[in-house]
């Protein structure tokens, strides 16, 4: 196993981190704490492998990537079990915000397939669901952590990490609400913060992190490293917004409803920020409806704007500085790290 | 402090108890961790003052209550204020279940005001402030508890129970969708299943364990007084079922709606056990139907096959095998506090 995923491509990395998914959710239906009936051990299996393999994986990967790299030698057959048992435990929680985050946005599929919450005879029930993903995430820490020196740290991490989430998550939901009565309250540092929160800790923060704390690093002493991430988590935000709209829908898997559903994308706040009065009035009276000709008007103004040349520019500014960034920091192995991560997200299209 | 929390009768400790939690909120809301907007700030106030000091404190007061029996002396300020914090920590685990529970079961109002989830421009942000509820758990815990000896063991400690809790409640809505099917499903070993787990664990068993952890017990040299506690649990919520269909709603400050929610509820546990073929019929047709004729067809039932006074020799018969199993423990100290715990139920109006 450590072979695979040592030695070669991406995709036996991968491979192997698939497999192990198999092995912690057959513990998890066995866990002691809990008398399983039969139904509820079923129930529970379809949930899982409903909500929580079905993604990219490129969260759980990271932390396999990232302690390969920090540690500088082959790993044995422990330690990328472990690292990928880390890695499947951000992808809980990927999870668990995915299910609860669709039954508030009310949204129709995910990954290719309905929402678990509408799925029949779910509904509602997929709230609790939500909740027992992330009640997994503990009790897979302590099933192969709890003797690890860093034990009590990988609990705070994840609880802070889980705090800011759903911190940011809450913002959004906030300034949903307000931009809804006033489409200028979207600004850049409201973006910002909101991106920061709900997305950049759990996806950029979360995976290096445990690969420190499982390299035996204390944390404190990566504040530096933690803003990067958060920077880098910032920039594949503003991607996914950009995407939402100019990507290649049969790349991205979907299509994007980010206009009609009155998201605080990226794009609108630059429209915001670089349109005349008239075109504000447009925007404002035909951003998040439903009606076509409405979303149409809006796009237009985006090409209007010349949004996608902003955005090149935004790309090109921020990997320069991420760059820069990086390379100011103490220690390869570090910056090697940052600079693989950010190499897998530059450009990308989908 | 100190002085009302020790000497005097339960109000005293009541109202220091309630004194903390503004001081445990206005840290929440200083928490370095997120940077809060002025609106995310009086939103989590408002939210917090709805949903957590609302309820009859009963668990949270344990705490303290149980703390002081096992240490056997007076209580220091920073005691006091130790124990109320982790009392605290139960109430705002309970906050959590709730505001889910109530959009999961569509629920109207709860402690005498509307559900959260109903407030006006609340919705299913509510679903989001139920996990930021959860999320202070661990704010909370890390803030006073970091460099305490038993800190990790009560971080696995509010993990397990939080996962029996919500497993507790998925076999609960699954049981109540198969129930709706085949009334003969609700079953006792069904029901006491769902109460081990949805609710003894967390009512009854946590107040206590956390007093253990803080007088420095070991939780694994516990295991009889864990399963005392989930009894006691039990029984409390066989007093729930009965109360809710004949309390006295001024007493308990609802009417009860168990019979046209279809819960499995251990009156009509008993009311199937008990009933002969016709009177299974009736059940079966008329439960779970807001239709008042229907309700009153049931009751008249629980009232034919005399339930109230199943309930009472059940209560006897409880109270006995507890004092019993409490009495065949060693050390005093904890059976003092099992016995304060059983007397403030035994027999309860409300």
């Amino acid at each position: 196993m450590a072979d695979a995923a040592n030695g070669r491509a991406g995709g036996d990395v991968k491979s192997t981190f698939r497999e192990i998914y198999f092995r912690l959710k057959a513990e998890l239906l066995q866990d002691p704490a809990f008398d399983f009936t039969d139904e509820g051990r079923q129930w529970i299996d379809r949930m899982l492998d409903y909500n929580v393999p079905g993604g990219k994986l490129n969260r759980g990967i990271s932390v396999i990537d990232s302690y390969k790299l920090l540690k500088g030698t082959e790993l044995s057959d422990d330690q990328v079990f472990l690292a990928c048992a880390l890695g499947w435990c951000i992808e809980w929680l990927q999870a668990y915000f995915l299910v609860l985050d669709d039954i508030m946005d009310n949204s129709h599929t995910r990954r290719g397939q309905l929402c678990w919450f509408r799925v029949d005879k779910v509904g509602l029930i997929a709230a609790n669901d939500g909740i027992i993903l992330r009640n997994h995430i503990p009790r897979i820490l302590k099933r192969y952590f709890r003797e690890k020196p860093y034990y009590v740290n990988l609990l705070d991490l994840f609880n802070e990490v889980e705090f800011q989430t759903a911190s940011g998550q809450m913002l959004d939901l906030i300034t949903t609400y307000q931009g809804e009565q006033d489409l200028s309250k979207y600004t850049m540092p409201v973006y910002r913060r909101i991106v920061q929160y709900k997305t950049a800790y759990y996806s950029f923060y979360l995976p290096v992190a445990c690969a420190l704390l499982m390299s035996g690093e204390n944390l404190d002493h990566f504040i530096d490293v933690k803003n990067i991430l958060v920077e880098m988590g910032t920039y594949f935000q503003v991607q996914d917004d950009y995407l939402d709209c100019f990507g290649d829908p049969e790349a991205i898997g979907k299509i994007g409803t980010d206009i009609e559903d009155f998201k605080c994308s990226w794009l609108v706040v630059q429209a915001m920020a670089h349109a005349n009065e008239s075109q504000k009035k447009i925007l404002t009276e035909n951003y998040g409806k439903s009606d076509s000709a409405c979303i149409a008007k809006v796009k237009s103004i985006y090409k209007d704007l010349n949004l996608q040349n902003v955005f090149f520019e935004y790309e090109r500014m921020s990997y320069e500085q991420l760059i820069s960034s990086i390379e100011g920091l103490p220690g390869k192995a570090v910056q090697e790290v940052l600079k693989s991560f950010l190499h897998k997200i530059y450009k990308r299209q989908k």
